[in-house]
């Protein structure tokens, strides 16, 4: 919240004043976390949207969420059925969504259409690392494999987070074919949860598509073709040479349960009082370049 | 979540099959809220933003909330001081944040640095009407005079959503002068609450801030002088002279109620499950120029 000059300073003065251990940041926390606390992503589970000036944005599937969807999503990369389609819709504190803005053009073969309403799971399958504190939205919140998760007792499901990856879809019957994409970029739209299938999240790059210019039309779409950004390629990870290897922070680890609590009470010095509590979307899954 | 044509063609066939009145959307019954269900924002706390490409952004101040820091703002504005300076501060689902770059121009006479910690009130003063839902950070929220609360039952403060206004602070015992501003452009960063002098909203034109460049220096700052978006002018919305009036959704009223209970339980025809909650920054108070 302050001047970079500003911090630097005032931090001098602090630890010329206190020469107590200032507890560690959030992120100073992650910065820290051994090795062993961190998760292989499977390249298989990569995906990689590149537009036309070169920017890429790399996102991570959940098949275990949405199989059938995500199927669809890999069987769509593998034809480059996206190369040469467009974002079409940024809808500010929303999201930003893209595919075939003519929406005629044919899926390819194998791709199931529409998929079954893979919305949550029975909560049998699931395991979470609940958090503590209160929601207004479920009944326990926490972390699976790397996800954010919700339950209410019976099912349980991703929840829409800023950066999640979610399917377009029409009215019901209606699922998705999974050929429009969006990625959330506002504040937790919360009320989609368990009404659409939420395949993924974006890892790195997101910058690329929220700082786009926001649409002018009805929920954000671009209202004329040339102000649509055109998209170069959407490719699974193991297609794309160059792509690195990427880890999340296990939720099991002490050192996520550090940062989880540090995210809940802000103890380092910036912070006069610390929340005591923090919601699901305000502890979003570290990841990194694996080293 | 789907393309405009495909929403069409869908909405119509929904309206052939179903000849059953559709429950209204939030938007909807926003849109058909009676005149007396509006409120005027005084124009003495409108704070008009110009950015050099003559882009604005228009924002309530919250004096009953911050007065001092209130007073130093509308000072600073008096003083023109800030045209010439500049947007330096994008950080992705964080903060955009303006000021002098350079940390050091002369704030004018009649602004008190530092204010008082400006942030919380006694909840002796401090009505609201309370949403019926669970919050991770406080025992109570709701809305106050167009604002978003939150109480711990001993106090009350205004929560940081999106869109709400902030004033830069160093560590503490500084408080912030109101000279560095920031707005909220990502998921609710409440961690901030009682840590920080909250001062208004933005009621229009917040997608000037939001899609500019994110900046790739530590904390979002541009890393280059000539990154920085500068700054026309700040002014009063009195001393704007093409400034609509504008109102706000008065959250005693029944079209609020509705609107709140609509943004819980959608019932519109896209929604399969209504969530059954929401959280505070999920109801972001209505506001529209007066007719």
């Amino acid at each position: 919240m302050r001047g970079a000059m500003l911090t630097t300073l005032l931090l001098l003065q602090a630890a010329a004043h206190s020469p107590a251990v200032t507890p560690k940041s959030p992120g100073e926390i992650v910065a820290a976390a051994p090795d062993a606390a961190w998760r292989d992503i499977s390249p298989l589970d990569l995906l990689v949207l590149e537009l036309v000036n070169g920017a890429r944005v790399t996102m991570r599937l959940a098949p275990d969420w949405a199989p059938v969807h995500v199927a669809n999503i890999r069987a769509l990369a593998k034809a480059r059925w996206w190369d040469g389609t467009s974002v079409n819709r940024v809808q500010d504190n929303y999201v930003v969504q893209w595919g075939d803005a003519t929406e005629k053009k044919p899926l390819p073969q194998g791709v199931v259409a529409p998929p079954p309403a893979e919305y949550w799971r029975g909560l049998g399958s699931v395991w979470m690392r609940a958090l503590p504190y209160r929601d207004a939205y479920a009944t326990k919140v926490g972390h699976s494999g790397g996800w954010p998760v919700a339950s209410d007792g019976k099912s349980a499901w991703l929840v829409h987070c800023y950066g999640m990856l979610g399917v377009g879809r029409g009215l019901a019957p209606d699922t998705g074919s999974g050929a429009e994409l969006y990625t959330v970029t506002g504040h937790a739209p919360r009320h989609l949860d368990r009404n659409i299938a939420t395949v993924g999240r974006v890892l790195e790059g997101i910058e690329a598509l929220t700082s786009l210019p926001r649409g002018t039309g009805n929920l954000g779409f671009y209202e004329k073709a040339e102000q649509r950004v055109p998209i170069r390629s959407i490719r699974l990870g193991t297609e794309v040479t160059d792509v690195p290897r990427w880890q999340y922070l296990d939720e099991t680890s002490a050192a996520f349960a550090a940062y989880a609590d540090a995210r809940a009470n802000r103890r380092d010095a910036f912070f006069n009082i610390p929340a005591g509590g923090v919601d699901i979307c305000n502890v979003p899954v570290p990841v990194r370049r694996k080293p």
